[in-house]
This record gives C-alpha cells, sequence and structure tokens, in this order.
C-alpha cells in the first residue's frame, strides 16, 4: 500500500455530516475547506470548523444526497483530476453504478457510508466527535488505486471510526434491516399519533419518545434513500405487515401475544451492546430548582467556582409546577464534589445515578 | 374536601412500581409496609425501602398486574376496612368494572396509572424518584369519598407527579395509542432482526437502539396490557398494518414515500417536548463558547440579568475540543432580546432558529 498523508480535505456539503468530519479533522491537524451552495450554511460550517481555501486537497469528501452527485460529481472532478473523492450516502449500488460510467474517476472513487447519524440535520447539529466509535463502510470497486483507498483509511481513522468492507450489495441489504425500516416502522407507528387529543399527548412517556424518535427526521432526505434502496425493502415491509396481522389474530390470546413480543425481545438481543458508539461513561446529577431566571445561573457559577465542566444538560418542566428537575452530566469525580457541595449549601440535590 | 393526612401506607406487591413507590414515601416522611406473596422479594424490599409492619393504613396501594387483583382485593378490603385503595395497573375499565362489584370497595378505591416504568423491571430497579415530574391517571368513580380522594392526591404530590383525571373510557384509548401500539409496534420491528448476520447487527446505530428499545420488555406483563386494552388497539394494529401496505405500494413513487414520513414527522410533533409538559413553539439560539467552566454561568447570568427564562439547553461539545456549541430554546421574544444582548457585549451567537 502507497503511504498516504491525509493534509488537505475539500468537503463539499456542509450539512451535519460533512461539518462534523470537518470539526473532526481539523482537531487531528488536517486543513479542511467547507463548500456550500447555501452561503449562510457555509458561513456557519467554517466559523465553527475554522476552515481555509485550499488548493490540490488530498481527499475531496462528497457529502451531499446521492441524487445530487451526478450535479457535482465532474465539475469537482475537473477541478481536482489528482484527488480522491468519497462519497458518504447512504445507499451503495447506485453510486458504484453511477461512478463506474467515468473509467479514469472511478480509480480514485470510494463509495463509502459512515453509519453515524442524528435526526437533527444541518451544520449546527455536527459534532467533532459524531464518528467516535462508529462503523464506517467501504464499497471499493476492484480497480481503485491502493493510494486513495489509504488516504481514505487515514481519514477514517482520524475520526476515530473502524473502516468495514462490504461488497455494496451486502451493504445495502443490511442498512435496509438495520436502518431503513426501523426509519419506516418509527415513521408509520408516529404517523398513528395523528389527531390525538393533546390531553393525551401530555401522557407520553420516554418508550413512546424513544419508539418514535427517528420519525421527526427530514423527508426529501429519506424519500431518497428508501427509494434507492426500494429493492431491499420490500420484502421486510411486507413481513412486518404480516407480522401485524399475526397480532391482530393473537389479541384473543395472551400466549400468541406474549410469543410476539417475546420474539421482538429476542431479535432485539441481537443488537449489540457495546458498538456502534463511543461509551460516554457520565454521571448524572438531579437538582430540583425553582423554574425561574436565575436559578441555572447561579448553578453554573457554583460549578464554575467548583472546576466542574458540565458535559451536558436536561430540563424537565412539569405541567402547572413551579419548580423543574435538571439533570448535569458530569464526570464521576464531578459529580460527586458538586454534589456535596451543593448539598452543603441547601440546594435539592437528588442521588447520582450512574 | 375532607382534610387528609398520610402517614402509613401499605403497598401490596414489590416490583418496580410498588418498591419505587415506597422508597419515595419514606423520603417524604411516611411509614411504609411493603408486603408481597413471595417472601423473599418482601425482605428485600422492606430491605431497600425502610419497611415497618403497621397497622390500620390510611392508603392500600395494589401494585400488582391487573389479573392478580381478583385474587388479593378481598382479603386485603376485610384486613382494612376504613382504608383507601389504589391500584397502578396500566388498563383502567377493567379495574373499574371489578371494584364496582363490591359496592363498599368502590366508595374507597381509585383506580389509578402512574405514567412511568423502565424497561427493567423488579425492586433492585426500583427509584425514589420514578414518578418525579411525571404524570399520574386518576379514574374515579362518581360515588368516590372525598377523603379517599384527598388521601391519593397527597400520594401523589409527595412523589413529585401530577395528577390528571380522565374517564376509564379514555385512559384506555389513550394509552393504547401512547403506549400500548408503539410497544407492539417496537416489538414487531425488532422481531424482522431474527436472522441478521452478527457482521450486519455490528452496524447498528442509535436509531436501531432506540426504535427497538421497549421491545427488550417482559412479556409476561405485556401480554397482560395488550390481551387487557385489546378492544382499544385491534384499530390501531389494523391501521398500522394497512399503512405499511401503502408504503410497499409508495416504493416506486419517491413523493409518495416522502407524504409517509412527513405524516410520521406530523405525528411526531404532536409529543410534547418535555416529560409531560405542553408543546410549546420555541425558537432555538445557538452561541459557540469556550469549552471551559465559567462560560455557561456568563451566559445564565446575562439571561437573569435580561429577565429571559431558558425553556431547555443543549450543549455539543466532545472531549479536546476547545469550543463547545450550546443551543438555548427560549420564546421569540426572549431568543430576539437576548440574542442582540449577547452579540453586542461580544459573545459568538448564531442566527435564531426557529
Amino acid at each position: 500500500m502507497s503511504a498516504a498523508k491525509l493534509t488537505k480535505v475539500r468537503i463539499v456539503g456542509s450539512g451535519l455530516i460533512g461539518t462534523s468530519i470537518g470539526l473532526g479533522l481539523i482537531q487531528g491537524g488536517v486543513a479542511v475547506e467547507m463548500v456550500d451552495s447555501d452561503p449562510q450554511s457555509q458561513l456557519l460550517a467554517n466559523d465553527l470548523v475554522g476552515g481555509t481555501r485550499l488548493s490540490s486537497p488530498d481527499l475531496v469528501v462528497l457529502a451531499m444526497p446521492t441524487s445530487q452527485l451526478p450535479m457535482v460529481i465532474e465539475s469537482e472532478f475537473a477541478i481536482n483530476p489528482n484527488s480522491t473523492f468519497i462519497d458518504v450516502g447512504s445507499v451503495k449500488v447506485e453510486v458504484e453504478l453511477k461512478v463506474k460510467t467515468v473509467s479514469a474517476l472511478s480509480r480514485r472513487f470510494l463509495p463509502t457510508h459512515p453509519m453515524a447519524g442524528r435526526e437533527i440535520g444541518g451544520a449546527s447539529s455536527a459534532r467533532a466527535d459524531l464518528f467516535q466509535g462508529r462503523s464506517w463502510i467501504l464499497t471499493p470497486s476492484q480497480d481503485l488505486e491502493p493510494g486513495s483507498k489509504a488516504i481514505v483509511l487515514e481519514l477514517i481513522s482520524l475520526l476515530g471510526a473502524t473502516p468495514i468492507e462490504l461488497s455494496a450489495v451486502d451493504h445495502d441489504r443490511a442498512v435496509a434491516r438495520i436502518s431503513h425500516l426501523p426509519q419506516v416502522a418509527a415513521s408509520l407507528m408516529a404517523k398513528q399519533l395523528s389527531g390525538t387529543p393533546a390531553a393525551w399527548m401530555e401522557l407520553a412517556g420516554q418508550g413512546l419518545r424513544d419508539t418514535t424518535r427517528i420519525a421527526g427526521s427530514d423527508e426529501s432526505l429519506w424519500k431518497e434513500i428508501i427509494f434507492s434502496n426500494r429493492a431491499e425493502l420490500r420484502e421486510l415491509l411486507i413481513n412486518l405487515q404480516n407480522d401485524l396481522g399475526s397480532m391482530v389474530e393473537a389479541l384473543e390470546d395472551p400466549e400468541k401475544i406474549a410469543a410476539l413480543i417475546a420474539a421482538g425481545r429476542t431479535g432485539r438481543d441481537l443488537i449489540p451492546g457495546k458498538h456502534g458508539g463511543k461509551a460516554r461513561e457520565y454521571s448524572y446529577l438531579p437538582i430540583v430548582i425553582d423554574d425561574k431566571p436565575g436559578q441555572l445561573g447561579a448553578i453554573f457559577n457554583e460549578c464554575a467556582a467548583m472546576d466542574v465542566n458540565v458535559e451536558d444538560l436536561s430540563i424537565e418542566h412539569s405541567p402547572g409546577q413551579l419548580s423543574a428537575l435538571i439533570t448535569l452530566a458530569l464526570s464521576g469525580s464531578d459529580a460527586e464534589k458538586l454534589s456535596s457541595h451543593l448539598g452543603s449549601i441547601g440546594w435539592n440535590v437528588h442521588p447520582i445515578r450512574k
């Protein structure tokens, strides 16, 4: 394999994935240029990333929906004829076919798919650690230049992800099951909420929230993914539809209901526990505060005084209540330190949860 | 309403819900006795909670599956003929019918349903704050004694939950949609994972994990809930089945796919933003800050000085990164006010998002 050295990367598309790649690369000491057809997105992305103008990038990342690839792929190749190229789209057989139509390009174009994302898109949701501990799938063609592959492997390594090689066909089958089917299931489940009285929706708990979280995703992105992978999705959708029919038939027999719920748990147990996400070992400190201005500021002043860094925070207000429950995510030692300090000066601190 | 004073509570059933109630009550200064048909469970629960033997409890909590109520309800009533009773089951029409068969009992039995739980059951998963900020549904009969209702309201208040009155029929309809249908959808989605190669499962991301989280639930609990509420669930299941059929038909037409995914987002948007909170139209103000103690405190001090109330907050950063993006959820007018103020004193404020 040729020695590669990744120093300059041009990222075309400053959405969630493109900007997150940019953030991660800058941290790794790589020069980055963020490019976007929307000037405001480009501005925010470059502000966040610290991008600069670059010439002759080692790598051009096409971070856009697959349907937009044809509009930029040839012009990008014309500007940077010696660069290596990747895309980051969710379906790969289609990209493989597109790239093959330009033979010079296909030797330096590696279709890829980072297995990371959020239901909120856009540069402002980007995170440098989005790919940490995630899988990054490569579907290389047989004529790919070894130097190009080495450059892409360096990118993936810098971003903390794990490269996994699959054929484009196997990739599309796998993501149909573990990503595209769950998206359709979540969206259609959420669709059933239509028309529910607001008073009933107030009762929603974490189960409904989790089950439908990805139903908040953007339909313009997902219509492309689902359409592109429809050949693999069709049978999976029909199987799920049939299982719903089985549940309707099982409703008069508790043991048949139990068998279907148990089959779900068996399927759920196949999901690995420790992959697919960087384990963040936070401790959680719940504090009940008065729900009024000044309270959060006071707590954060105490955090600063104690040299405690808040990693994340959630705020839960209850209807009709004058108090709010805030939960701080902290390192274990910071949680202990802050808990005893806040408790000693009269804050309503609850036991730390791991 | 009669003056109530909750001092002694007998909790029959020492699973997750019963033990969590016990823990919360002890913290609130109420004497508790944990009772369980399994002596070892009873011992563990009393150890966890700090329970004691009690006579003449103000309140008896029947914290067991609804199918087990008939086995204990009359004996418990015989032991404590002057106590108030509640159950905590997930389906209420059935309980209402059972209670009505004993007229003396029905005046002091209030069917309830705390909207809290975890996918892990058992006393060892219990938490004193399980009900904090959650809704607790009451379905009182017309002949319920006011003193009994006052006692139950005191329990709910002590545990930090918010009481919500519904008819038993409306309760069962509401939970069919916001709890039981999501359970079935998650379980049947997870069932589709059966037979997936382990190498593909390694690619699973957060979307699949969230969508199927509650599929890890116990089938012996859920077979009862689903069976008890089958009358309300049947049509919802058939609707979901039909929508899956619509998706299969839509696969050749991206715009039809988009319409179904968008309908899912519309349904998802009906879920209030906070636990039990109202859905509100927030504006989001992104601010890039140095990732070090003191920055958040400084911002919240500015919020307090400007009389701006922060509804929610997300912090996005990664260890080692020198800046963090915080996004404040605010009312529209507060967002405008804070944005121009922070901008004028040199904070790196980005455009407000709706």
